[in-house]
C-alpha cells in the first residue's frame, strides 16, 4: 500500500486513516514524495511547505493515534491554487514580481479545510490574476499540453496524483476547462455558496471557489466542506447547505438529462462532438432519460454581456495597481482591465441586467432535468502553450451563476482526457452531484496519465 | 360611527368588517366620499376607480356577509403610487405624457394586496419618475407646503384620511421624508423584502417598496401581507418572512436605542434638532435605553456612492426613451440620466462597493441596538412647491438597505408635522416594528390636519 498512497482519492484516504488503516504522516510522506518526483515536469507548484505540512501532519497523527479526528478531511493533503490566502504564506496571484502578498490570516475556505483536518501542502500555480495568459504549468498527461488555466496548477496537481484534491476558481472557465484538460473532476458550485474572503478576485460579481479531486464523492466531500454562509464575504449565500454526502450515496435512480447540441454540439470539435454524442446514448442505455432541449433567447447575449462585466470589475479591482504598473502586466489581462476602463456605468448595468436574463430564462429549463449535459470544451487539451484553451462553453454557466461539473469521460485517439459537463439549476448542487455520480458509475472511466510521461521532465515539446 | 369610518385605521376597519360591526361597502364608500370632498386641495389622486373599488367592495360584502374572508385586508381601500401595475389601469410614473403604460397584470404586491382582501382605490400622484421635480400635490397639514416627495399622493392620501393605507416607494427618501411630512407613518423594509415586480424602476439596486398608514399596527399588517419571496423578481429576497404581527402586540419591553447625533443632528434645523433630542430623553424617561454612538468611517463617501448608482441606473433604465424624449424629461431627472451616462462603469462598481463597504460596517452597530434614533428630515415639511425637500438623512440607510419607519411624534409651532426615524439591521423588520410601537405608545402623537385645510381647496399659497 505504500507506495501507492498517492492513488488514493480524499475519500479513500479519509476512511483509512480513521480506521487506523494508514497513517497522516505517512500519507502527506507521500504527496510530497509525488511532488518531489513529477514537479520538474509537469510544474504545478509555485510553494510546497514541506515543513508545515509535515508538522501539520504530525500533529494530526497525534491525535488520530488518541482517535480524535478534525473533521472528514484529517490528514487529507490540499493544494490551493495561489489566490487563496494562507497566512504566512505569500499570495502571488501568478503575479510575483508585483502582485505578492503575505497575508496573515486564512481565506475562510482555508480555515474551512484545515478544521475539517485538512493539510496545506502548498500554493498551486495560477494564471497571472486568474485570467488568460499561460503559466508555465504542462497537462501531466501529455507534457507538450496545456493543462488549461486559469487554475492550471491545481488541475495539474490533482491529475498527477500529488493531491488528491485542490481548490481553483472560476470567472469564465478556470475549474472545469482545466480538469477537462486534465482528466480529473472538476466542481463549481453555485456562486456565493463557497465564501471567497481572503481569495484574490477576478471579477467579484462572477468569481466562484471551484474544487478539484478524482471522484464525485471526492467533490460532495469538499463542498459538505467548504459551503455555507459567511458573513464577512458580502457575496455569501444564505440558503441553507444541502447533504451533499447523502446525495451521492444514494445516486441509484437514472437522472434526467437535458442534452444541449445547440451551440455546443454545434461548435465542438468532431472528437468531442462524437464523444459527447456517444456518452449521452451510453447514459439513455444505462437508463437515463435523455431530451434535445433548446437554449432560451438571452443566451444569444450572455457570452458579451458577461465578458463586458468581467473586463469591468476586473478593471476596478486593479485600478490603482494598474496605473502604477500597467507596462508589467501581461497582454490578456491588460486588454481587458483596458477595455473595461472604456466601458460606461450604463453598458456595465445593461450586461448585468443581460446575465440576469439569462439566469432568469435557464431556471425553469434546468428545473425539468436533473442536468444538462453538454461539452466542457470544444477539443481536448491543446497542443503548446501559448493559449490555455478557450472558455465558451463553461462561462455561460459561470455569467448564471448556476452549479457545474466537468466529469472525465474517456480519451482521444492520442490518449488526452475527454469530459463531459454537467449544469443544474442554482443551489442544487445535491441532485448535479447525484446525476454526476451516476454518470460516473455507468461511464467508470479510470485513465490516468501514464508515469514515464509525467516522470520524463526536461524540455516542452510543444511550440509557443 | 358612520361619518367617522374614514377615521379607521386599516387594522380597526379589518376588525370591524370582521365582527361585522362595518361593511365593506360603507368603508370603501366613506373613503370615496372623503376623496371626493379633500381632493379639490390636496390633488393626491391621478385615477380613482370609483366602479372597479365599489364593484369589489360589494363582491367582498358578499362574502364576508357570508362569513368569508380572503385575509387580514378584507375590505381595505388602499392607494398605490402611480409606479405600481394594476391591470387594466393606466401607469404612468408621473410622467403621462410619454410614459404611459396601459399593464395587463398586475405588480407582484397588487396581487398579494388583492388576495388579503384589500381595495384598491386608484393610483396616487409621483413626481416623474420617482425622482425629486415636484408634482401638484400639497400637504394636507398645510396646503401651501410641499408633502414631500416622490411618494407625493401616498402620503398626502393617507394624511388626508383617503386611505388607512397606500404604497410608495423609496430609492433615497420617498417613502419616509412625505411620510414626516405629512404626519404619518412610513416604513421602508429591507432591500428585497417586498417584490418590485411590476412596479416602474428608478434605481434597480436601491429601489425599495414603501409602506403608508396611520399606525405601527398597519404598517406590521401591511408589511405581513407583503412580505416575501418572489421568483420572478431577480431583486427579491429568499430570507424568511417573520412574525410581525405578533412582534408589535408584544412591545412591552423597553428598546435599546443608538442616538444618532453625528451628522443628522448636527445638521438638523434648531426645531427638528430640539425635538429629536427632546423625544430621545422622553424615551429613556420612559424606561429605554438610550447610548449616542458614532458612524462608521464608510459614511463619509456612501451619500456621493448611492447617488453615482443612482444616477447610473436611472440612466440605463431610461437610455431608450431618453434617447427619443430627453427634452420632456423635467430638469431633476433629466440631470440625473445625463450625469448617468457620464460615469465609468469601473466607477460605477467602486460606488457600489462603497455601498457594500457601508453595509458592512453598519451591521455590527445596528446589532446592538433594537433601533437607531434620529430625524428624518431636516426641517418640517418646506413652504412651496419647487421642491420636495432634502432625502440627505433618509438616503444613506435606503443606500444600505437596512428597514426604517418614520414616526409622527409632534407638531411645530406652525402646526406642521415632526417625525423621528427609526433604523434597525438587515431583516430585522420585527425589532424596528416592536421598537416603533413601543414609541408609539410613549409618544401618543394623535394630531390630525384640520378640516378647514384640507376642505379650503382653491389656490396655492406657497410660492414657486
Amino acid at each position: 500500500m505504500r507506495d501507492r498512497l498517492h492513488l488514493l482519492t480524499a475519500s479513500e484516504a479519509s476512511a483509512l486513516i480513521r480506521g487506523r488503516q494508514i497513517s497522516v504522516v505517512s500519507l502527506v510522506d507521500a504527496s510530497l514524495q509525488r511532488i518531489d518526483a513529477l514537479e520538474p515536469g509537469v510544474n504545478a507548484w509555485v510553494t510546497v511547505d514541506r515543513e508545515g505540512a509535515l508538522e501539520t501532519a504530525r500533529r494530526l497523527a497525534t491525535e488520530s493515534e488518541a482517535g480524535r479526528f478534525r473533521g472528514p478531511l484529517h490528514g487529507v493533503p490540499v493544494g490551493l491554487k495561489d489566490l487563496y490566502d494562507v497566512a504566512g504564506m505569500t499570495t502571488t496571484a501568478g503575479a510575483p514580481p508585483f502582485a505578492h502578498e503575505r497575508p496573515t490570516e486564512d481565506a475562510e475556505s482555508v480555515a474551512r479545510l484545515r478544521r475539517a483536518g485538512a493539510v496545506i501542502v502548498g500554493k498551486t500555480t495560477t494564471t497571472p490574476f486568474a485570467y488568460r495568459d499561460p503559466c508555465e504549468t504542462r497537462n501531466p498527461w501529455n507534457l507538450g499540453h496545456t493543462p488549461g488555466g486559469s487554475s492550471s496548477g491545481s488541475a495539474a496537481a490533482v491529475a498527477a496524483r500529488m493531491v488528491p484534491l485542490a481548490l481553483g476558481s472560476q470567472t469564465l472557465g478556470s475549474t472545469l476547462r482545466p480538469a477537462a484538460y486534465c482528466g480529473v473532476v472538476g466542481l463549481k458550485p453555485t456562486y456565493g455558496r463557497i465564501s471567497l474572503r481572503g481569495v484574490v478576485p477576478l471579477a467579484w460579481s462572477l468569481d466562484h471557489a471551484g474544487i478539484f479531486c478524482r471522484s464525485v464523492a471526492d467533490a460532495a466531500l469538499a463542498l459538505q466542506v467548504l459551503a455555507g454562509h459567511d458573513p464577512a464575504d458580502p457575496h455569501s449565500a444564505q440558503e441553507p447547505v444541502a447533504d451533499y454526502l447523502e446525495a451521492v450515496s444514494r445516486a441509484e435512480r437514472p437522472p434526467r438529462f437535458g442534452l444541449v447540441r445547440q451551440f455546443f454540439l454545434e461548435r465542438a470539435g468532431p472528437e468531442v462532438g462524437a464523444h459527447v454524442e456517444a456518452v449521452a446514448q451510453r447514459l439513455a442505455r444505462a437508463g437515463a432519460g435523455l431530451e434535445e432541449v433548446k437554449l432560451p433567447p438571452s443566451f444569444a447575449g450572455v457570452h458579451e454581456a458577461g465578458m463586458r462585466v468581467m473586463q469591468v470589475e476586473a478593471a476596478a479591482f486593479h485600478a490603482v495597481r494598474f496605473a502604477a504598473h500597467a507596462v508589467r502586466y501581461p497582454p490578456q489581462i491588460r486588454g481587458a482591465i483596458e477595455d473595461g476602463l472604456e466601458v460606461r456605468g450604463v453598458d456595465y448595468v445593461a450586461a448585468q441586467r443581460g446575465r440576469g436574463q439569462f439566469r432568469a430564462e435557464t431556471a425553469p429549463l434546468l428545473a425539468r432535468f436533473d442536468a444538462l449535459l453538454m461539452p466542457v470544451t470544444e477539443t481536448a487539451a491543446p497542443r503548446g502553450f501559448s493559449s490555455t484553451g478557450d472558455p465558451v462553453f463553461c462561462a455561460p454557466w459561470t455569467f448564471a451563476g448556476v452549479p457545474a461539473i466537468s466529469l472525465p469521460s474517456g480519451l482521444t485517439r492520442d490518449g488526452l482526457p475527454l469530459a463531459v459537463q454537467l449544469v443544474s439549476g442554482i443551489f442544487d448542487e445535491a441532485r448535479l452531484l447525484a446525476a454526476a455520480r451516476w454518470c460516473e458509475a455507468v461511464l467508470g472511466f479510470s485513465g490516468m496519465p501514464s508515469e514515464s510521461l509525467v516522470t520524463q521532465g526536461g524540455g516542452r515539446e510543444g511550440s509557443r
